[in-house]
């Protein structure tokens, strides 16, 4: 199935901004709610929403086999079971669409008022209903960071972290799509000299810069996926804003690890990026040493060089970008992590998502967390409108970023964000 | 609302064996695949499955406002979402239908038929679509034995647990019911000499002995549940065997918690108990000290008096029962537990599942697992018919039991059970 909706040459009939996240190249994914109230799935072309339900009970979408109602939901779960096959036609088609010189749709002025919205007509939901969301831990900067402000920084990576893509799983309710609040969490903290807990707000409340992917139904439970096939079960991804608690988590998590300082709230992008549109992005793998097993074995083009950034916005104020990272910093692979995650028989269904964990590169400017920009609060960013930070404040929005570019063409995510409400 | 349905002195009309879990006291609420192959809500009474769905499509609920799908559906979520004035209409309705001297279904032999089904004549299925299940590590026995077993008997508990009911996120997808058959996980162990991880079926296969409780929508993100409300939001309970690969988890585990040592099964029973029919066997709790922080505090009798059996049956041979351990050990509530879990503002949904944790009692045969039992492999069990067993072999089934009894009534859970094929 060729990916002729990747052809950098393609240029659409609907405007797109310069620089714009979502060329006729993206062609994502997600769900929202239309001016009529109805909830449908869709993509966005340059600041144009699409209603793919609209467009397929129109019969633009006839010559693929898909259910009346795939596009009709309030999840794309059904239309992600459908398999990867499905997902190219379907984009394909919906690029040639769109394609300048194409007039099927939009000579059609009825049609169009049917289908196309601006996006302040929209309101963009979560994209998937996630069955069960896991977090992994695969950026080695990021674990040496955290290994080295906690324990020891001589040995600052505990044994098996270079043997597998460590993860745990989170907490799927408190998944919400960019755009919603975030309460500032109430919890225990360690217990000071009179030997009783402190209870109360977070006072260390930080990001986690992270992207996440989503996938579709891989195997039955008892069965595995092999590495070769892992990529084909991922579906796309979406930036992940993966909030924490760090004086919560650190009374709590020893020895079943992150729960409630991490469960409050998880902000994901609403737009899925597919896997098949970041294939100009792939880039080399980070060395592995030692070997992993052979069950983890791949190629060494399996990472994605994506760009990352993350910002803080106090209330009021204006942005500062506190931090640069790249997704191809991350050691363990998404297909490593699936693969993994499948290795002792475990099912994972159309829908799940797993998180990268923070993706922190190599420069102090590019770690994904205030943890580590600030090393533990010891050195506060100072931001533009000169206020300070250690951790991230009660009205302050944090806001991520990522897109990859190549051969002038940008495929962007858009905005992962969300603003901190004082606690309850 | 009282809960006329709990009335010792009822008597039904249909058949109820001798010791039966399910006297017209219990009224549990399951999901099962009838002869037609419908699915359909259903309850059980002595050895007589009972079909809601067709019930409430004959009019017996027409007096309750029910939707009208409400139990025809594959999982109980909606009608746990009802609440629990809904809950305890249903079940004092149902009692009154089946109760001795009333005839307005018994006399109808067509009804009958349509709606008395022989156990033989159903599969039993998940009796809920678990959004979300945690697993709570509450038996205070239980920290004790791993924290001697793996760390220092000296200081076997961790500083935090006398003060947080300590849990984990759990993965939901392997969530299997009773009878359906577990494949021995495979996965990376500790490395041996050669610094190379170990790779293959675990070795060390274990069961934990659990109860689950089942909730409704609780709370909303930000918000918390206090705990004098947490009761009201519990539907009922299943006992829950925590499949557990102890070499895979030894070695995974730091510093994130349980991962795929545990998310290739985890059983459960399949008829929900509700809390309603075990409220005769509310008894104290276990004394507390330290004194939890305020919002943990609660009344005295938040635990309840259940009987909790764990038998090993190998391949062709007889049972051996090779524990006996009781819910009442459990240092922390579920009242306790679920408040602790919104306190950060975590939403809790309907059918969401929060397992207990093993509960180990305070003598050497009520530990709940292999690995306290025979105390990590050193003290290995005789079975009944001379063989030996130091964790689970291939062939094995785990078969678990729990009941309450007080005043000639006794309110069963059934089985929990499920047989070990050897590893793909």
């Amino acid at each position: 199935m060729p990916l002729t909706a990747n052809d950098p040459k393609r240029i659409t009939w609907l405007d797109v901004p310069h620089n714009s996240d979502f060329p006729i190249q993206n062609i994502p994914f997600g769900v929202f709610l239309t001016r009529d109230d109805v909830i449908t799935i869709g993509t966005r072309i340059g600041n144009t929403a699409i209603d793919l339900g609209a467009l397929h009970q129109l019969g633009y979408f006839k010559d693929i086999e898909l259910t009346d109602d795939i596009f009709l939901q309030d999840s794309l779960n059904d239309f992600i079971a459908d398999g990867r096959k499905t997902w190219r036609l379907v984009r394909n088609r919906i690029s040639d669409l769109f394609l300048k010189g194409n007039d099927e749709l939009r000579k059609n002025k009825e049609h169009c008022k049917e289908v196309l919205f601006r996006l302040d007509e929209i309101e963009m939901q979560l994209p998937v209903d996630v069955g069960d969301y896991t977090d992994f831990y695969a950026s080695k900067e990021h674990a040496t960071n955290v290994g080295s402000l906690f324990r020891d920084p001589e040995n600052a990576l505990l044994p098996n972290w270079l043997h597998i893509p460590i993860g745990y799983h989170g907490r799927s309710s408190s998944i919400i799509p960019s755009g919603t609040a975030v309460r500032r969490p109430v919890g225990q903290t360690k217990p000071g000299d009179d030997g009783v807990p402190g209870f109360g707000p977070s006072k260390l409340l930080d990001f986690e810069l992270e992207m996440a992917f989503i996938t579709t139904a891989t195997n039955d439970l008892g069965k595995r996926v092999p590495i070769k096939e892992a990529e084909e079960n991922i579906f796309g991804l979406v930036l992940f804003n993966d909030w924490s608690a760090r004086d919560i988590q650190a009374w709590e998590y020893v020895p079943l690890g992150p729960f409630l300082g991490k469960s409050f709230a998880s902000t994901i992008s609403p737009w899925i990026v597919t896997l098949d549109a970041l294939q100009p992005f792939r880039t080399k793998s980070p060395k592995q040493d030692p070997t992993p097993l052979p069950y983890l074995q791949q190629p060494d083009n399996m990472a994605y060089d994506i760009k990352l950034q993350a910002a803080i916005k106090p209330q009021g104020g204006i942005e500062t970008v506190v931090c640069n990272s790249n997704f191809k910093y991350m050691y363990w692979s998404m297909a490593q992590q699936l693969t993994h995650h499948t290795v002792n028989g475990c099912n994972v269904r159309s829908g799940d998502m797993m998180g990268s964990g923070t993706i922190s590169g190599p420069t102090e400017d590019s770690y994904g967390s205030m943890l580590e920009l600030t090393w533990k609060g010891t050195k506060p960013i100072t931001l533009s409108d000169g206020g300070e930070r250690k951790f991230i404040n009660d009205g302050d929005t944090v806001i991520m970023r990522a897109h990859s570019e190549k051969n002038g063409i940008r495929i962007g995510f858009g905005e992962c964000k969300g603003k901190v409400l004082p606690a309850n």
